[in-house]
Formats: C-alpha cells, structure tokens, sequence
C-alpha cells in the first residue's frame, strides 16, 4: 500500500517557470522553449532515428525513443519545458486513415476523406490505439524526474480536417476549401467528430501525465476572416471547453497557437485558452495590449534567424523580449510571455546557435526584472 | 501633322469605374478584375501558350501573345480592368541572372546572387532589355482601344530579393532570409538597386500606356514584425515616391498588395500609394475603418471560393462587398472598393465559376448604391 501511494506521489517540479509565465503568475526570468525543439537539426536525433529504421513513425510508437528524443534538447540547451515527441497526425491514423511518412517527404494518408460515405462512417478513435502516446508520457514524465514540466499537444479539429481531406500537405487547400464551401455539412461533421477526439485525446495526456496541452491550427490562417471563427476558432473552442484543467494539485495550462492568425488575436484570446501563441509577423508589444490580461502569450522568433551568426541570434532573441517589454505591469501584477519561435525549427539550424539564444532570453529578461 | 496628333491623342476610356474607385471617387458599381485573370484556368489561354511552344516566356516576350491572352478573360467575362501579361522576374532577368521556367515547375534562375561579388556586381538594367514588356503595353493598349484601363506591374524590391537570392520559389526563405539577418549591408545593397529598377521599370510602363500600376509584394509576408519595415516597405515607399503619376491627363494609380500583410495595413495605407490591396485572412470593413480615407483598399476573395458551385461563389462575393459596405459614406464622400481574389486565381478553377463572380459583384454592388 505504501508503496503504491509513494508511487503515486508526483515528483515535485524543480522549473516551474514555463507553467507559471502560462498563468501570469511571476517568474524570476523569461521561460523558454522551441516548437520542434527535439529534432532533425540535432546529430543525437538523427542518431536515434538512424537506430529507428530512420522512422519517424518508429520513433513516436516506441516510448523509450520518444523518452530519448524528448529528453535530448534538454541536455543540450537550459531550455524551461519539454514537449511530448508525436505528430499531431497520430488521431486521423488511428481513425484508421493510414498515415505514412515517405522517405523525404511529409505525411500522407492512405484513406482521405473524399466523399460522403467516408464522412460519414468517421469516428473518434478508441484511444486504446493511441496508448503508444500514453506510453511515452508516462515514460518521458518519468524521465525528467521534475526537472521541466512536459507539454502535450495535438493538432485542431480543422489543421487535423484539412490533412485528413486533403490526405498530405498542400499548397493550395484545394480539396478541403472545396469541401468546406460546397459541402459545409460534411465539413462540419469532420469537425465535429475531430473535437471530440482532439478532447479526449488531450484529456489522456493529462491523466498520462502532461503537465500542459498545447492545440496546434498550424492551418486555420490560411482560412478567409468570418470562414476561420466558423471552421476552425468555434471548434477549438469546444476542444478547450471540455479539457482536463488541473492534475496533480496544479493548473495544466491550455496554449492556442494558430499559424498566420494575427488577425484574429483578440477572438482567440477569448476562447478560454491560457497562452496564445503567435507568429513573427505579429509585433508582441501590440499583442500584449490587445489581449490585456486575458491571456499570456507565446512566440515569437522568426525560426530563421537561426541562420544567422550567434550574436545576431543573440539580438534578435533580445528584440523580442524588448518587443514585449517588462512582464511586470506598472499596477504590479504579471503579465505572461513565454519566449518561443514562431513556428518549428528548421533542420538546417546549427545546433550552437540555439545556445546563444536560449542564454541570451534568460540573461536579458533577468536584466528587464531588475529594471525600476 | 494630323495624322501624328491624332495617332498621338489617347484612346477615350469608355469604363472607368476601375481609375475612380482607386481614387475614392463615385462609381455606378464596384469594379472588379481578378489577379492572374489571364492565366492557364482559361482554355484558350492553353491553347495560345502551345502555339508559343509551351513556354511563359514564350508568351510573354511576344508583344502579339501577351496582348492576345491579356485580352481573353475580358471577352469571357465583364471585367473592368486588364493587366499586363507578364512575370515579376523580368527585371531580375533583364539583370542578368538567367530567368528559366522549368516544365511543371517554377521558375528558376541561373545566376542566383549568394555572394558578395555578385551583389557588388549588380545593377539596374539597361531598360532596352526590357523593350518587349513596353512593347506589349502599347499593343495591349492599342488593342483595349479604351474599353477598360490597362493595369502594369512590377514586383516589390523585397520580393525580387528573395527570388534573386534562393534562385527559385521556396518553402523558407532560408538563403534570403540568412543573407538579410548576416549581412544586412548585402540585402540593403540588393534592395537600393531593385528600387531604383523598379522604378523606372514601371515608369517605362507609363511613358508606354499603362494606367495604372500594381507593386506585388507577394513574400513580405514572410518577414517579421520589424524586419518587414526595414527591409520591404521602407523600398516600395522609395519606388511609389518615384513614380509618374499622371498620364493622358488622368491620375496613375499606384496599387501596393503585400500578401500575409494585413498586420501592417495601416503602415502599408502610409507609403504614399492609392490603393492597398489585402487578401482574405483580414476583414474588410475593419480594414476600411483602418485605413479611412487614406486609400481606397483592393480584395479580397479567397480564390478557392471558386472552386464551390456557382451560386456558393455568386454568395461569397457578396459577402465580400458586404464586409467592405456601401461606398458612400455618411458624409456624401466615397470610399474606393475594387473587387478582387486575395491571390491570384487558381489554375484549377472552372472558368464558368468566374462568370458567376462578376455577374454576383457587379449586380450586388449597384444594389448597395441604392440603399438609402
């Protein structure tokens, strides 16, 4: 008995500086961390997969590699939060569409979504299929031993939508837009069906042990103003509705981040979210007072100036922070950033460059707290 | 002598709805043309392009081929302005770097500029080079014979950077974005010598008949908050200052169009141009209450819209008049609307579904006008 319950105690979180800037709660510097920050722009991970059968999916399916490959950026970099290493694809295929990652090229699907039929007969899938995912975040939480909170995530029912229509990436959304503006039953239905498993999905990270959830609309900002809040914001929000909230005594913070939605900052910062996370187009100063103290918010580094020299990483780390100012609010409350690119890291990033920034935002936003 | 002063004296202009909207001056309806309106959608754009062996090039370089497939979608459809039949990457290649459009690919260049000699060594060209786009301006304008105006183009200086630097179309912008964050004194260089080309580019459009220009920012969107400033607006303010603004005894109107830029919409609506045009991500009637009467805004249709039935498309263009509103305004003045898609239309598209859009635009427009 006693035993099962030591077993059951969480370990106690050492850095809890990511889930803290989440809440706009204070933290002593700014946290960071990198979308696809374990990755193919790190030798050890190739290394990894290279053992895999150079597999993406032979990775994700095997908690002990998805462990090894979360873990890595961490022993690397002074990096505030890990991420469960997955693919937001992993619902659809256990849907059954039959996801597959060619050599070199990105995801596809065997069944897309192409008629009524196919729509019809979707259904949110038994997460018995998915308790490989499960798996690895009991095993990665196990791992960090408290050392960083572990992020989960998944993609939005339309980013999910409009790749299992589509059935691989696109250039042109043509399939889905069409099915979106001829056949908005069927679209809706997919959606529907997508925010249930999208919940559910999520909710078992959190009972797994995630410590955050992070909803990816890598696609919803390629949608037309009125046609994004309809297909895509309305059914995030019923995702965020019915999230978990609080494990193990602790609030699990729940980060939006839609790809190109600068547009729409104010109507996501509404949706019952924690974080928004924004891209680089976005200037952070002005984010922070159109979402007031609704929400904190994520980003915003253009990914690419990695390329760059470490001491223009370096700079340019500091301009965002700069961008978003002192979390301290002159009526002394907090307002939440959390420092984080605008979108993945790119695999041609020199993995010292990442250093330099990381040390770099922790450095400068010590010196911006100390600041009267 | 009177043959000269006659040959001499413009055509009268029989639909100007197009000139005075990007004025912000009463119209009977909201003009509308479509980018890429002359383009492989159209079957008898296909067939003229295999009489010129297949090749853009091919067609554009030919003053009888551009003006016989820039004046086919306005035999098709009531479209209240033509643009000139042609690429943005003719003045990168009348520079030297070796324009080539691969079979089903982009186009490419053979002569990138990825190094600090090839920068140093670049200039203006000899706008000789040239010759067959101004060519093409006049037969265009010969042919139109004062039907609607003829629209010339250019692409901004940022935008020919990033195809001068990657050689090709890209998915990150990485050797640009890499030469613009490293060595910024490179791109500024690039940047200075593509203004001044620009420039005089689309002055040469004018002194050949073009009635009003388009400056396609296309990949500004690309760049963050700041850099975008710097590094792409600052120059297409330098072009836009340099233009000729009247011609015939009208007005020129200057379009400027950054795709992914409704963040920077009231900084683009600064720069001296007439027009802003913006593509679907951002809301019209917000943009107009943004940009008051500064500019008149061009948009903003998704182009997959035309992908739905008919009458789902006849709907969503109206939809797009009825964000932007009724021209008038409470204080008798107008505000300039002119229809678009927020990109250019796709190759995919029915061309029936065109037929659809204008009818939709020009019926639902003249509607708005009479309401009290």
């Amino acid at each position: 008995m006693a035993v099962a319950i030591i077993a059951a105690m969480p370990t106690p979180l050492h850095n809890d500086a990511f889930l803290r800037a989440c809440l706009r709660q204070s933290t002593p510097r700014t946290p960071v961390w990198l979308m696809r920050q374990a990755g193919r722009y790190l030798p050890e991970y190739r290394a990894t997969r290279a053992q895999a059968g150079n597999s993406f999916m032979g990775l994700a399916t095997s908690p002990q590699h998805a462990t090894e490959v979360t873990l890595q950026p961490l022993e690397r970099y002074d990096l505030d939060a890990a991420i469960l290493f997955s693919d937001i694809l992993t619902v659809p295929d256990a849907m059954g569409l039959g996801l597959s990652f060619g050599a070199g090229e990105g995801p596809r699907f065997a069944h897309p979504l192409r008629d009524e039929a196919a729509v019809a007969a979707l259904r949110a899938p038994d997460l018995e299929r998915l308790r490989y995912v499960f798996d690895a975040v009991r095993s990665i939480r196990r791992a960090l031993a408290g050392r960083v909170p572990l992020i989960g995530f998944s993609g939005s029912p339309w980013t999910l939508a409009s790749y299992m229509v589509e059935g691989a990436g696109s250039d042109d959304y043509r399939l889905v837009k069409s099915m979106l503006y001829s056949r908005p039953d069927l679209m809706h239905r997919i959606l529907e069906v997508n925010a249930e498993a999208v919940a559910a999905y999520l909710n078992a990270q959190v009972d797994a042990g995630a410590q955050a959830l992070m909803i990816f609309d890598s696609w919803g900002g390629v949608l037309a103003d009125g046609v994004f809040q309809r297909f895509s914001l309305d059914y995030t929000r019923r995702v965020v509705a019915a999230l978990r909230r609080e494990a193990e005594g602790r609030r699990v913070p729940v980060i939006v981040f839609t790809k190109g939605g600068g547009a729409w900052l104010e109507e996501i910062a509404g949706i019952g979210a924690d974080v928004v996370g924004v891209d680089w187009t976005v200037n952070l100063g002005a984010a922070r007072r159109a979402v007031g103290d609704r929400v904190a918010l994520q980003g915003n580094l253009d990914p690419s100036v990695l390329f760059a020299p470490p001491e223009v990483v370096a700079r340019e780390g500091v301009a965002v922070l700069d961008a978003f100012g002192a979390p301290q609010r002159a009526d002394g409350g907090w307002d939440g950033h959390v420092f984080n690119l605008g979108h993945g890291i790119s695999q041609h990033t020199p993995p010292e460059h990442v250093t330099a920034l990381v040390e770099a935002v922790h450095r400068h936003s010590v010196a911006q707290r100390r600041r009267p």
